[in-house]
């Protein structure tokens, strides 16, 4: 498995374009024969802190959402809105 | 640095008692010269799912915030809500 | 009564520091009054991974049990070796 | 997602037989689309004692599995060593 959390730091008042096209996003993910979780959590007391929590069954089943249309739009899209980007490998 | 993601399972309708206890929580932790992150997180699509990420700069400032009143009735107080946890290592 | 399984991802190579330790816990906590299982399991294929089934006659006895030195002792010890744990109640 | 535990106790002396014969079935199964946990595990003090931990990601995907030649062969061989089965399921 390869799972890991992205934090991002968001432009303020940015979050909630975000989170309005997260969900048709998610469901195609979660569809993916390699995925186990892709699940995105809001901060409580920092409006522009996202959370993104992925999990797959493997890397490469990771590079082959990564290489799916919806993924690079939505990429595309919450890209725009960013101040910073952490990427965390969580230890399995 | 030792930093840890905790991921709540909770029981229906009760993340909310939970996050109405957490702010005095994190002000006390957060001026622990130990800590460096102590961080609450929901999920965009389950509301009965928490996660805590929490960063302290070694195992032993992790052992004594854990050791201080404030953070042992904010435990025993969530626990009562829980139907899983997970802990899990970030990779540093 | 009160079930739960729990699954310790164990630093490579720890696992039998802490089975060594196991035996004399759980005869003392066989022996509580509240206890009806306290099992230990190896998995098959990851010689790292360990799971606790737990088993006591009420969250109440639960809690007796944590306040036990041995229980305290035994925690502090093998959390030392944990990557991640997991912890699920079980269905009753 | 859909996620249980099954403990089998063993008539004495019978556990390898079933082990010798599970890696191939595990490999296959973990190859299921709908399949995120197939894990086996055995007690540490009790060699005729064994325990299924298996998570899919429905009931629907739980049922595929079943119908598939291999985990009929599997279950049809290993039940011939049963004392007792507890099917268990695990709250999420």
């Amino acid at each position: 498995m390869y799972k890991f959390l992205i934090t991002i730091q968001l432009q303020p008042d940015t979050r909630d374009k975000i989170l309005a096209a997260a969900a048709p996003v998610q469901a195609q993910t979660r569809q993916e024969a390699g995925c186990i979780a892709y699940d995105f959590f809001t901060c409580t007391d920092d409006p522009d802190r996202l959370v993104f929590i992925e999990c797959f069954e493997s890397k490469a089943a990771h590079e082959w959402h990564c290489e799916q249309d919806y993924t690079k739009t939505f990429i595309a899209f919450h890209e725009q809105f960013h101040l910073s980007l952490t990427f965390e490998v969580i230890l399995m």
